[in-house]
């Protein structure tokens, strides 16, 4: 605390990111990061970067990642956005795009970030109950709002809303933004990305965290038609004119551009999660069905406490959320093969 | 125009960098680059970094970085705040640190992207003209306040405040946040990095893209006592967690290790510096007195604007301001010795 703070500082909960130990040889099924490695052209196009680049500012626009963005997803480059990480570009859109007089609508769980950024930005929010099951009905969202933002697949609970579900939550809500969170579409799910040309009030947003293992190059992006992306431009331009360092400009460009890497760590991930669904299963666990890279857990009988700290003491580290209705859930990040045995081999001896 | 865009969308004015062209081989004299590489250590811990840090996230805290910041400044690690650069450092300035009721006093004439951050959170200004001779009178600063904010040099004249001033502005305003932006103090100014201890209102804010050759990677910044810091991580933990890639993060602790290259790029400079400055004195020109890395000059015949155009149709790019009282001012970033003698070269033509 402190008298010099802005009012907003004093009232603000920071959001908590999943442990990164940074020391520690641990199993780290966490934070959802991939158990492969990035595609080889992103390391080269990293360690060819010559000085001189590095001693000139970057383009401030990312044109040619844009670009290769746009090619790759069939869109036009001014429909494309691009950020530090995928969670400075939700920033820019809760404070350029979703701050309306009617509250904000999302999923009472989902991203942990979205209230936080509602908070950071004086955004009133009305967050609505999954169903049962902890799927979204999309029906729930035909109330009067300033925007709806929803994880697809929700995080943390990997279910995916098809496409459909999609196209009626936008049909029924012309008049507001609506941003899909794309962070673990490519894990089995199709993305809104498609419905872009059609839906004048739709914002998708992708991470390069995830499918493309490159959680420590922090890019990410939004596609949407060019009237919502030009407002994303406003708002960078008014807070930090080059978020894109070049190494990051250069790396992320040489990943989109290996398209057949990207698909093998995909299959390979989602391989991994099947098998390991059905392992856990065998031993009791109810298990979402998940379309992400993650697994969400529960065991009837078992504290998920008290199995996260088991793990714990056994170097695997996996999340825990501490709020119901989902406190007696674990969300396990698929890693590798040998990550998924080991998991496996610790739960076995607990 | 879009009605998704927030209200604050439509109001903001943002801010517009100085030009980076791409592809043609230019001498680039207008956004105060680096001459000169930066540290070889930077180009190695970049190139050696393994895969796995990429596809991790990396330490939100940016830890190893901050501790080497804090030693070289003689300052404690919780006294350290780094971001994206330090147009974000100064972004989450504005908004944790300077929203009060009062206006916020900065010079009329400094950096343009203050007004912009302004504009973005909501928070009124006066911004106080400068004395006749462009420097800044500190006894103006002397009105009841929500905040000051201060280039130092200032930018884009290059005029140095002494620190004795600097301690006066403290002294006058203990209950305001004095935030002190030495973009351009290695190049001849004294740090007011030594008066943290002291002040508790005092905020220092320093970039790695100047006299450390990164403007590529991204880096800056905020000296202060820890409930500052504080304020500005809550800011920062509500808006994005990882701010830092990897990638920078190593590559900035290489630079801030090596002392001896950071020195010796200084110097080079300043010394091309006052060569630059006795020639276009030669020529006619009135050149403010700079201890930065750039010259604010004007001549008494010849319109900034025309010398402008001139030098960029012979591929010498410098900066012009097209706002009176110093629209007939150009800003030329020191270069290596040849782009010195390229310009002076190109105005002899003119």
């Amino acid at each position: 605390m402190s008298r010099f703070w802005s009012a907003v500082t004093h009232q603000l909960t920071p959001y908590v990111p999943g442990e990164q130990p940074q020391h520690q040889r641990l199993i780290k099924l966490n934070t959802n990061e991939s158990p492969f490695d990035p595609a080889p052209g992103v390391m080269q196009a990293i360690a060819e970067t010559p000085a001189e680049l590095l001693r000139r500012y970057p383009d401030p626009e990312s044109v040619v990642l844009r670009s290769a963005i746009a090619e790759r997803m069939g869109l036009a480059v001014d429909q494309v956005f691009v950020g530090n990480g995928s969670d400075e570009v939700l920033g820019h859109i809760f404070q350029g795009l979703l701050n309306h007089s009617l509250p904000l609508l999302l999923p009472e769980i989902s991203y942990s970030f979205y209230p936080v950024w509602a908070s950071l930005y004086g955004i009133d929010i009305e967050p609505l109950a999954l169903a049962e099951d902890f799927s979204i009905n999309v029906e729930d969202y035909a109330r009067p709002n300033g925007g709806i933002i929803l994880p697809n697949p929700n995080a943390p609970t990997g279910i995916l809303l098809p496409l459909a579900d999609i196209r009626r939550l936008l049909d029924m809500n012309p008049d507001s933004v609506v941003v899909i969170d794309e962070a673990y579409i490519d894990f089995g799910g199709q993305s809104a990305a498609a419905l872009v040309p059609e839906y004048d009030n739709l914002l998708v947003v992708h991470t390069l965290s995830k499918s493309r293992s490159l959680a420590g190059l922090r890019v990410g992006y939004a596609l949407g038609q060019a009237p919502l992306i030009d407002g994303l431009n406003r708002v960078k331009n008014s807070f930090n004119s080059y978020p894109l360092d070049v190494l990051a400009q250069r790396g992320a460009l040489a990943s989109i551009e290996d398209e057949a890497w990207f698909q093998q760590c995909c299959e390979q991930v989602i391989a991994n999660r099947e098998m390991l669904r059905g392992q856990l299963q065998e031993r009791g666990f109810e298990v979402l069905p998940s379309s992400a890279n993650f697994l969400f857990v529960r065991h009837p009988e078992r504290s998920a406490l008290t199995i996260f700290n088991g793990l714990r003491e056994q170097g695997v580290i996996v999340r825990h959320f501490n709020t119901p209705p989902i406190d007696q859930f674990l969300r396990i990040s698929i890693g590798s093969h040998e990550d998924c045995l080991a998991l496996l081999e610790a739960l076995d001896s607990l």
